[in-house]
């Protein structure tokens, strides 16, 4: 083609590669700290977004989820998929990408791989609910399935509420030891454990992070003791669940956008009136947090799309400011914007 | 980085050059051919779909839209904007981009660019239903608004119907004077015309492809003849119609998708009950298409996902045959699926 395109047809796009370089940058734990702040500012204008629960397709082996989120001046969303099996195939169980737009114009700022930024933006957004819900001094957290997920959260419950000991357990040992490796040198005292009823001894916050789409139970309610607070992430679609109900029903629980979570989360089990409270109420002061010492809290995380357009707002501050993207084609720019079929005819010259 | 990202990393992305390249390789009008008779295969299988109205974000300037279609084996969305006001800055009215992804594993096949695909998969629709609904020997059609879409309409209804004669009119006689040049050399007989009246006379098909976002009435019920079908593309959001409401009196009305039609097409103007037939219907014989000479038949085309999903796929297949897309690092790919950290800690080795 003998017309390179111009700048309007031209988007940034953050690789993996890119992503991770940005990672390294500015630290993990940093950016998860930094993430987590900036989450919780953004649940903070909860009013200021259009929210709507995701689009979700459902298929034999897993989901694939559209999650828009807007305010007055972004427009973001997310295109995520869950599907279990995945890893049988040497493929990840969650791929994700995002996009950000002007909403001014409906041209898009962003494009950005998701996977790795919806592990960061997912352990931040634990990190946010646990800071207002967790038991005051918090140290320990037992966390229950050791996939994909848990360094990050891991790592994320340590630089924002200062976790110092982590017990480990998943069905599959191997996974406790990619934990446990990972981890080796992040200054988190590391326990791995025999069962679940293991981990959670001792523990301030328990994290369930598993990945089997069923309804299971990794915790029961003899498991749980007054005080505790519960990070509960795996249960996160419809017949997807971690938490005996009797749990539930003695814990005092919190959710993201309670449309959705009542679909996807641990509340599923639930008659559809089960009380919960969303966290930008919290947040805002029209409801408590955590009310005493010997409470359960219980985050029944599914995750949001108002995350993601977190997420990505901040990725491109931080690539605008420190470069790492590259430009795709990927708008048509004619001369004249009407003249889309001339820019056509033109190219063939 | 040390290590390359992997093959399972990558999605082939074509640009809007590789799009470009991609019809001047098939040809204009071939592959306005070969996407009609794409187009109306998927439409014959409809009920294998999963079909839902697009997710609209609407703002004062515009609409950004998700549109999602599957089956069981692929799930395409195309992200789309429409800001009518963005000529004036220079940039397209509509803007898009796509994805397909395999169902089975969630996987994106293919990133491309759909602001080109879209305006030649929105002329093949047209084509599509007018090979069902337009007066048997059609040979002239007036073209009223002589936008972006113009060009692509002129050329299907060339390609697919034989017609011969495209009658102009644009309220900017600039926009007509573009066409007028683009397509000179097409074999068309162009005739510019003084108002949409005139445009209409002797015309077998009209087609409204006008831009404004507003309750416009472009055609006047005096305007329209006995057995003339009408192809009606611009009313296509809430607030936005092209027709008064006695031609949809008279007319024999054909749609997409009903629920999306009733909220963002011309019959937003008519009772909920309106009588419609969706395309698919007449396809399978299910319903009749034009029952005769003098009826007036009207395809209130907005536009409908399965048609972004018949136009990636029919790209996918392209670009495996002949190449022309580049990869993208779009997809974390660790060699453990569960070791997504690892992955993130080892590329700063």
């Amino acid at each position: 083609m003998p017309i390179p395109p111009s700048e309007k047809a031209m988007v940034p796009f953050v690789s993996v590669e890119d992503m991770m370089r940005l990672v390294h940058e500015i630290g993990v734990e940093e950016m998860l700290l930094q993430l987590t702040d900036r989450i919780e500012a953004e649940f903070l204008r909860w009013d200021e977004f259009d929210k709507t629960p995701r689009l979700a397709s459902h298929s034999v082996n897993g989901v694939i989820e559209l999650m828009p989120a807007s305010d007055s001046t972004s427009f973001a969303f997310k295109y995520v998929n869950g599907h279990p099996r995945n890893t049988f195939n040497g493929l990840q169980t969650v791929a994700a990408f995002g996009l950000l737009a002007d909403v001014a114009t409906g041209y898009p700022l962003l494009l950005a791989e998701m996977t790795l930024l919806t592990a960061l933006r997912t352990a931040a957004t634990s990190a946010f609910a646990a800071r207002h819900l967790a038991p005051k001094g918090a140290t320990t957290m037992a966390l229950v399935g050791n996939g994909a997920q848990a360094e990050f959260q891991a790592l994320a419950m340590k630089a924002v509420l200062g976790i110092k000991n982590i017990r480990l357990y998943d069905v599959d040992p191997a996974a406790t030891a990619k934990v446990m490796a990972n981890l080796a040198q992040s200054g988190l005292t590391l326990v791995p454990c025999v069962s679940a009823e293991a981990a959670v001894e001792g523990a301030d916050i328990i994290t369930t992070a598993t990945a089997d789409k069923q309804l299971a139970t990794i915790l029961t309610d003899n498991m749980v003791g007054r005080g505790i607070h519960i990070n509960a992430i795996g249960g996160d679609c419809p017949g997807k669940t971690e938490l005996h109900p009797d749990i539930l029903r003695r814990a005092q629980t919190f959710v993201e956008f309670t449309p959705q979570t009542r679909i996807e989360g641990e509340i599923q089990q639930m008659e559809p009136d089960y009380p919960v409270t969303e966290l930008w109420e919290v947040l805002s002061g029209q409801a408590p947090g955590r009310a005493d010492a010997s409470q359960i809290t219980l985050f029944d995380s599914v995750g949001f799309a108002v995350e993601d357009f977190a997420a990505l707002s901040y990725v491109l501050e931080k690539i605008n400011a420190k470069g790492g993207s590259t430009q795709l084609d990927l708008i048509a720019d004619p001369d004249d914007p009407r003249d889309l079929f001339g820019m056509l005819i033109r190219a063939a010259a």
